[in-house]
C-alpha cells in the first residue's frame, strides 16, 4: 500500500474530471497526472531517489499537491515546514532532517537564504512563483519550479518498489522546546488512514475539498491523498483569509472542509458572512483545537450544513476521533444530537483509541472519570526521526500515548478536558483549561480566550484567563469571573483576567498557550510537569 | 493491520448493537466479542497458535463468523473448505494444507472421517451442530463446539502482534483439474479489501447484511470483515434456498447482499418473488460469475433496489471491479445508466487493474479491442500455498493475470467477453461464450445457459450450447439458433443445443462449464489452450 494508488486511481478512472482548481488555473486530472510525471522526473534527474529527503516552503495550491505526490510515487521523503516559523526554527528542522532539495516560494527567500548557510547536506533549491536568488553557498545552481516541469516529457518515469514501511513523510511539530522533532510517517500510514477517511467522511467524486487550513499541516494535508483517491475536486486558496474563504465557498461549490477552529471563529465574525451562498457546503470540520459548543452551534446555523469536529495528531497521520452520529442517533431530539457534534467524538474506524488511568487499566465510561488517550493501528507514526529515546517516552507497548486528558461516555465518545500539561492544579484541584474557554465563549462579549495556570505562592497554581473581547464590548475582569462562577464551581474561576486584542497563534493558526504562559513562569521548574 | 481492528470497533463503538441474527438466534456485538474471546482461548488450548493451520466445514451461521475471526486475531490461518466437493477432494485440500484443527459440521461426518484417515498432521476435530462420532484415528479425542465455548473464559487471551503480510487464509480454488491450488491471502490482504469496499458500496451501522452465498467462498467472505468494522448487521441463512431467502430479507430488514446469478435468477424465478415486502433492500450485488443484461433488468424491477455488478477472484480477496455510476453518470437517461449498471464495472479503489494485449500494452479503451485483464495492489495474494512455479505463472512482474479476457470502454468500465479458457476459436474467428449467453437470455423460454466449444472437423470448433427451458416453454434448437442468428454474427450463432433440465453447478453455485465440455474432449488435446 504507497501513495501510488490514489494517484493511479484519479488519473485513470476521472482523467477528464476538473481535478484542481487553484484560482485562475485548472488542470484535470490528466493533467495532474502529466505535471506529477514532469515533477517525479525532475526530481530523479536531480539525483534524488527513495529515502533522499526534500523539504517544501510553500502556500497552499497546486503545486504543494505535486510535489506530494511527485515525491509520494518516487519515495522522495518529503519535510513539508511551517513557513511562518522563524528563520532560525526554519534552518534546525532542515538541518535536522538532513534536506537535500528545497521547494521554496520566492516569498521566503530570506529564510531560505539563511538555511542554505547552515543546511550541509542541502544541494539545490527549486523556486516556485517567479525568479528566485542564487545561492552560491549551494553545490547546484537554483531552478524554477515550472521550467523543472517543462524540460521533462509528461509520462512517468520508472517508479520504485515502495513498501508501507517505506519512508514517505517527515512533519516537524510545533510548539516544541529544545530540538525539533520529526514525526515520521510512512507510505502505509498515510495511504491507510486516507482510504479509511473516504467512509467516515463519505468522501466521493460529487465533493469538492476547499484546501483552506495550511497544506503543510496535517491538519489538511490528508485530505491531499483521500479526495484524489475518490476522484473529487481540490480548490486551493493560498493562504488562509475568511472573507476570500467564504467567497471561493460560493464560487467554486465547495462541498467539504476542515479549519482549525480560530479560522471558522474568523469567518463567522466575518462582515460579509450573511452574503455568500453556502447552499453547496455539506459539512465543515475542524480539527487541530478544542473547539467550544457555542461556536458549533453558530457553524449549523450560519453556514446550514453538517458539522464534525476531528481531533488527532501529527504522530497518528492524524484522525483519532470524529464526532459523528451513530445509526441510532440519528432519530435523537436536536439538543442531544448537537451534544453528541460538540464531544471531540468516537473513535475513527482506522485506529483503536483508549483512555486510560495512569496504570493503564481503561477508565470507567461513566464521562466523569479523567484519563490520558492512547492509540494504536496502521496510522500510527513508527516514531521521530532519529530520536530513540523520545519515540520510547511516547510509545509504549504498541501504544501512543497523546498527552490528552480524557472523559469517555456510555456511548464511547470521548471529550477531551485538557492537554495532560496544560492541566492547572491549583488548591490540590485539578482544573482543565478547555472547560472555562469553553464557558467563556458562552459569553456574548467575548472574541478569543486562553486559559491557563501561572505561579500562586498559596494555590501553587492559580487560573488566568486573557481575553480578546468582541468588537463594541466593554468587559472587565470582575464580569468575566462572576461569569464563570455562576457556571462552574468557584475554584475553576479565573483569579484573574487579562485583555488583549489578540492571542499569539502557531504555524497551524492554534492559540498558542505556551508563549502567553511562559513570561510567567520563568526561571521556574513547575512548568513542565 | 490487520483482522483485530475491525473486531476491536464493533465492541467497542457498538456494543449494545444487534450484530447477528441467525434464526432464532441474536447476538450484540458484545456477545459476539466475548464468543470470539472464549473461542480464542479454546484454539489457543488446543495448542493452536501463529501459523497454525485450523480448517472449516460448516453452513453459514454465526459459528462461522466466530471461526473467522477467532482464528484471524490469533493468527491461526484459515481453511474454509468448500463442503460441496467429494470428499476425496476434501481430503486432498485439507492433506495439502496441513490442517491440525478441523471445525466440522456433523451433516459432514463421513466426509470428516474419511479425511481423518488420510491427513497425517489433523489432531482434532470440533463438531458444530450437535455430537459427532469419535475419530480414533485422530491423537486428540473430538469435542463439541458450544461446550468448548463454555469451558471458557469471555475475556480475550493475550493476542500476538500480527502484521500485515502474516498469512490469514488458504482458500482453495474450485473447478482445477490436478493438485489444489490454495490461495493464501494475508492478514493485510483481507483487512485492507475489507476497509476499501466500504466506501464504494456505503457500508454503514444503518445496514443488514444477508450472507446468501456460501461464507467458505470470497465472493461472501470479505462481507464479513467489512460490515463488522462499519457495525453493520449479519443475517445469516444456513444455505442457499431461494423462498427462504425471500421471506428472511422482508423479516430481517435486509438492506445488502451479494449472489452469485444462478441464486438470482432461482429468487426472481420463484413462484413467491411477488408476494415479499423489499422496501429495505438498498443494493443487491452480484459477483462469482457473469450475468446477463436481462437479469439485471428484472432485478432492478422485481426488487426495487440499485444493482452493482462486483468482479474479482480468490486471489484478489476478490474485488476488482464494481459497476457503480460516476457522479456525472448519475445524470444520464436510464437506458445509459442501465448500460454501465451491465458492464463488468469499473477498478475498485483498492487495486489497479490494466486490460492488456499479450505484449504487456494497454488496449484501447474503445470497448472492441479484447484483452486480458491483470491486476496489482494490497488486496492480491502472495502466491499459492507451497506451488511457487503456478505462483510465478500467475504473478509476473507484480501483476496477476486473471485468464479473463474483456474490453475497456472510453469511461474506464471493463466488459468480461469470455475465461481465456471458454473462448471458443471456430473458423478462425473468436467466439465470447458470455456474449452468445447473453442473447440466449434474452429468449422468453430459456432460464438458464452454458455457451461452450466442441471439437469439429472442420471448423476446429464449433460453438454448442446446453439451454434449460423455463417451465411451460417448449423450444427447439432451431429456434435457438435463429434467436441467435438474428442478433449476432452468424458465425456466433450454436451449430447444436442440447436441452437438459438443470446445469452442472460448482461448489460455490456458479454454472459448471467443465463439467459440460469435458465429455466433448474426452482424449484431446487441445481443451487445454
Amino acid at each position: 500500500m504507497n501513495l501510488w494508488l490514489s494517484l493511479n486511481k484519479a488519473i485513470t478512472l476521472w482523467p477528464e474530471r476538473v481535478g484542481l482548481s487553484d484560482g485562475a488555473k485548472h488542470f484535470t486530472y490528466k493533467e495532474f497526472g502529466q505535471r506529477v510525471a514532469r515533477l517525479s522526473r525532475a526530481l530523479i534527474n536531480r539525483g534524488m531517489s527513495k529515502g533522499s529527503v526534500a523539504a517544501v516552503m510553500a502556500p497552499n495550491g497546486h503545486e504543494f499537491m505535486e510535489i506530494y505526490y511527485a515525491c509520494g510515487i518516487t519515495g522522495v521523503v518529503l519535510n513539508p515546514v511551517n513557513f511562518r516559523l522563524s528563520p532560525r526554527e526554519i534552518s534546525d528542522i532542515l538541518k535536522d532532517c538532513q534536506v537535500k532539495l528545497l521547494f521554496a516560494h520566492v516569498q521566503f527567500k530570506e529564510a531560505v537564504a539563511a538555511a542554505a548557510r547552515q543546511c550541509a547536506d542541502l544541494e539545490q533549491v527549486v523556486w516556485l512563483g517567479g525568479k528566485g536568488p542564487e545561492l552560491p553557498e549551494l553545490p547546484q545552481a537554483s531552478g524554477e519550479y515550472e521550467a523543472a516541469l517543462e524540460a521533462e516529457d509528461p509520462t512517468f518515469p520508472p517508479l520504485p518498489e515502495l513498501k508501507p514501511e517505506d519512508l514517505a513523510h517527515l512533519y516537524y511539530t510545533s510548539g516544541t522546546t529544545g530540538r525539533p522533532k520529526g514525526v515520521m510517517l510512512t507510505q502505509g500510514n498515510v495511504s491507510f488512514h486516507a482510504l479509511a477517511v473516504i467512509p467516515e467522511l463519505h468522501l466521493s467524486d460529487a465533493d469538492a475539498w476547499l484546501h483552506a487550513a495550511p497544506m503543510f499541516h496535517l491538519a489538511d494535508a490528508w485530505s491531499t491523498f483521500a479526495v484524489t483517491w475518490v476522484g473529487g475536486k481540490h480548490v486551493f486558496v493560498p493562504a488562509f483569509n475568511a472573507g476570500a474563504v467564504l467567497a471561493t465557498i460560493e464560487r467554486e461549490r465547495v462541498t467539504a472542509t476542515v479549519m482549525i477552529p480560530t479560522m471558522v471563529n474568523a469567518m463567522l465574525n466575518h462582515p460579509e458572512v450573511a452574503s455568500h451562498d453556502y447552499s453547496s457546503l455539506r459539512m465543515i470540520m475542524t480539527g487541530g483545537a478544542p473547539i467550544a459548543p457555542e461556536v458549533v452551534k453558530r457553524i449549523i446555523t450560519v453556514f446550514g450544513c453538517d458539522y464534525i469536529q476531528l481531533y488527532g495528531m501529527t504522530e497518528t497521520s492524524p484522525v483519532l476521533t470524529l464526532s459523528l452520529l451513530k445509526a441510532h442517533m440519528k432519530e435523537w431530539p436536536e439538543d442531544k444530537r448537537l451534544a453528541v457534534k460538540c464531544t471531540t467524538g468516537r473513535p475513527f474506524i482506522g485506529v483503536e483509541v483508549k483512555v486510560v488511568r495512569a496504570d493503564g487499566a481503561e477508565v470507567e465510561w461513566n464521562g466523569r472519570e479523567v484519563g490520558e488517550i492512547i492509540a494504536r493501528g496502521p496510522g500510527v507514526t513508527p516514531g521521530y526521526w532519529r530520536q530513540p529515546e523520545v519515540t520510547a517516552a511516547t510509545i509504549k507497548d504498541g501504544w501512543l500515548h497523546t498527552g490528552d486528558l480524557a472523559v469517555i461516555d456510555s456511548e464511547g465518545y470521548i471529550s477531551i478536558v485538557d492537554r495532560k500539561k496544560d492541566m492547572i492544579i491549583s488548591g490540590g484541584e485539578n482544573v482543565y483549561s478547555t472547560e472555562v474557554e469553553y464557558v467563556l465563549y458562552e459569553h456574548p462579549g467575548v472574541l478569543e480566550c486562553a486559559v491557563f495556570g501561572i505561579p500562586d505562592e498559596v494555590w501553587g497554581e492559580a487560573v488566568k484567563a486573557v481575553v480578546v473581547p468582541r468588537p463594541g464590548h466593554n468587559l472587565t475582569d470582575s464580569d468575566v469571573i462572576a461569569f464563570v462562577k455562576a457556571r462552574l464551581a468557584h475554584y475553576k474561576a479565573p483569579r484573574s483576567v487579562d485583555f488583549a486584542s489578540e492571542l499569539p497563534k502557531t504555524g497551524s493558526g492554534k492559540i498558542y498557550k505556551k508563549a502567553l504562559r511562559e513570561p510567567y513562569w520563568a526561571g521556574r521548574h513547575s512548568q513542565v510537569r
